[in-house]
């Protein structure tokens, strides 16, 4: 810096050199721009993978004929049983914080160009995770359950008859966890970036 | 700043009074150690709750004398039935993330005095924050399950009869809520202080 400002004042009156250089050094790309575009490519997999695991929990719903014996006496009565989402509150606060994600994603793309707003975008994105996960562990937890059953809680399982409807469900959690992963991965690189 | 350049430049010979001048600004407390300070608390209280929390969900366990109706014409039998934590995994899951955040919580009191490790604690910070949401979704579903049942999947409640069990789960969970609120304050803190 010392040596640059000397010469600085040594080539006073080569402006027209100087300048030259200095757009020279401009032409370089800046490594924030190539952060941008790995920050904006995050947000639009964030919004897909939201989206999808959104869209993919919310039709769940499987219908199908179950023996329901009623009197020990009588034949097993054959019943329409239906398996839907809203069935579970864990499952409704996974739709409604992975909608809630997604369209904070589609609206950070729109903000991110907004300069100044980087900081309260990150912390929205750390919001974003928290409540993420949290989905993710509740749908899990249910989810196991309905697997495996609990013997001590004499909770049966239930993917043994609803098996597409488990899958769906399978499906969309891993769907949610890459798009939470995702997120982390937006705040791990803003905080990397500003070492 | 340009009127501070000139005046620099005019009393160029007053170097005496300049570094008084120096010296006083350099005594005004810098924010930097108040937020310190105050990163160093929340790692303590952060510490506290996770390690209550472990405590409290680690030890739970109620044993109560239930009626069990196995045949009709007989009276029903009273057998000793036992709840304890680790018979869920949602709160095996629980007790050991909330282990493993009150192990980096004290770690990091540690090597928040070293330098240049700053960036690092942070991102853990963020997995911390991933990982405490996520038992906290896990237990909370099970725990709202226990606590209402659900007749579509024919899981009784169970909160009716293991009360104090379940009471001890509902105060571990607020527990570890609170701890992971910490981390996400430390996380946020970190994000705003380096606007």
């Amino acid at each position: 810096m010392e040596d640059g400002h000397s010469k600085g004042s040594i080539i006073n009156g080569m402006e027209g050199v100087e300048s030259k250089e200095s757009r020279d050094i401009m032409m370089v790309p800046k490594p924030a721009s190539s952060t941008a575009t790995c920050d904006l490519l995050l947000r639009v997999l964030a919004l897909i993978l939201t989206l999808v695991a959104t869209i993919v929990l919310g039709v769940d719903k499987q219908t199908k004929l179950v023996s329901v014996q009623i009197v020990d006496t009588l034949p097993p009565l054959k019943v329409h049983a239906t398996a839907q989402w809203h069935y579970l509150s864990a499952f409704v606060y996974f739709v409604v914080a992975n909608a809630i994600a997604c369209a904070y994603a589609a609206m950070s793309i729109l903000l991110s160009k907004v300069k100044g707003l980087g900081t309260m975008i990150s912390i929205v994105d750390a919001l974003m995770v928290a409540l993420l996960f949290s989905c993710n562990g509740a749908t899990t937890a249910v989810g196991v359950i309905g697997y495996q059953g609990n013997s001590h809680l004499r909770w049966n399982k239930v993917c043994n008859v609803f098996g597409k409807f488990c899958n769906q469900v399978a499906v969309s959690i891993v769907l949610s966890l890459l798009g939470s992963i995702v997120f982390l991965l937006l705040l791990v690189l803003k905080l990397h970036r500003r070492t």
